[in-house]
């Protein structure tokens, strides 16, 4: 059966995150309910990061094996014309090799958490950003997120319900840039713990409140402990922004759309 | 009775536009009626441009006369309380001079033009940004652009039931500037006619698309005739960002916030 690998952005709003589950909407089901008016049977789709209810992406990565070989441009429309009026978008469709698998094959994920500080509610970006009424110290934040790049067990900065078996994780880049009042936080992982952004941004940002030094932050993920974690930043502030593979598994360019 | 200096954001899509109307819910009537809540008898709210149906803005600029004087501060939160849940949101609140005008008082006016070129549907940018399935020369945009700049007749570039007497306005920016697959138009001026940003979007779009040169762009502009423009681009894609007034007709700091 012929491979697919998708590219999703979506709305993370309306959902209970990216996985199929009993008690609510999700985007997985939402693009195989579209596939199924494709195809015999069900498709299963495998999303390369899982991501919770409220969380957006701007380019989540999925594979699906079909029944049948489709022309890639033809495939995405077909999906994105089943998906309407739903806030999910196939932005590009490759035919990928077997060995291809969106969770297993990824060698690096992009995440944004996107932070406004300002006294007055979010119109346009409602539920796009975590608004914040004062004024964070941006370059104490930069300083504090230093401390966390390269290879540390994150246990302080993950879901106390995680279940990966090891906390030991390298990060490869936590940035924070200022622009007016927004505060964009750009981290980069071959992968991540459950929550571990969110929990890295929540402590974040008591440092840049000024209630946490750098070095206090360095205690915290030293202390290996999730009680030490300042409280976790709200999903609808973070977007997984890329997924990268290894060169060798993408598909040819003329089997490509976009 | 002192008068107050408001800026405002909103989402355009849920109303049907700035003014009060009959047919349907407007932002004039969100703020009022969220004045009204803080008031003795009825406060007119006046803003500095009447965006039609779908038109977001990041800093409309209104005016009001209240009963009472309010720190600046506290009037900002308390018609944002009672504007919630909608859209719209007071972004800070000046004292001013009763010589001072929203509409009036205005000297330049500066608008945003969204337009997102790719097949997928948008699913984050849903009613923010006009999208175009085909690629647009951007290069070939800004020429024909440079031909609106200036002192003009725009007839051709206004709606055919623009109440405005004359057609001659003078267009101080025009600018197109492409990040990946989001193309932006800047527009500046005094004053606009009615529909101007969004009939002169349309007809670049033509341009974009290879259908018109520059040189049937000046033709239809010098032709002063509504037939000749474009299809008018959507309402969704246009944010008024901001109005600019008179430094000597703003509020002094200490009364003002953000």
């Amino acid at each position: 059966m012929p491979r697919y690998k998708l590219t999703i952005e979506y709305d993370g709003v309306p959902f209970a995150g990216w996985q199929r589950q009993s008690n609510g909407p999700s985007v997985q089901a939402a693009i195989e309910d579209a596939l199924a008016s494709l195809t015999q049977g069900a498709a299963t789709v495998y999303g390369a990061g899982r991501t919770d209810a409220g969380v957006h992406a701007l380019g989540q990565v999925a594979h699906v094996d079909l029944d049948r070989v489709w022309e890639p441009g033809a495939l995405r429309n077909a999906i994105n014309a089943h998906l309407r009026p739903q806030p999910v978008s196939i932005i590009s469709v490759e035919q990928i090799s077997d060995d291809f698998h969106a969770r297993f094959s990824a060698v690096r994920r992009r995440y944004l958490y996107r932070i406004v500080t300002r006294n007055a509610p979010l119109a346009l970006d409602r539920e796009r950003a975590w608004r914040l009424p004062a004024e964070l110290d941006a370059a104490a934040m930069s300083d504090a997120a230093r401390v966390l790049i390269g290879h540390h067990d994150f246990t302080t900065f993950r879901s106390a319900d995680s279940q990966a078996k090891s906390s030991l994780k390298t990060l490869d880049r936590l940035d924070i840039e200022r622009a007016g009042d927004l505060i964009s936080v750009h981290a980069e992982a071959r992968s991540f713990l459950h929550h571990q952004v969110r929990s890295m941004v929540g402590s974040l940002k008591l440092v840049g409140e000024g209630k946490w030094t750098s070095s206090d932050f360095a205690d915290a993920l030293a202390a290996a402990d999730r009680s030490r974690c300042g409280p976790v930043a709200p999903a609808h502030g973070l977007y997984l922004v890329s997924v990268d593979y290894e060169p060798t598994i993408q598909a040819s360019p003329k089997l490509s759309t976009s």
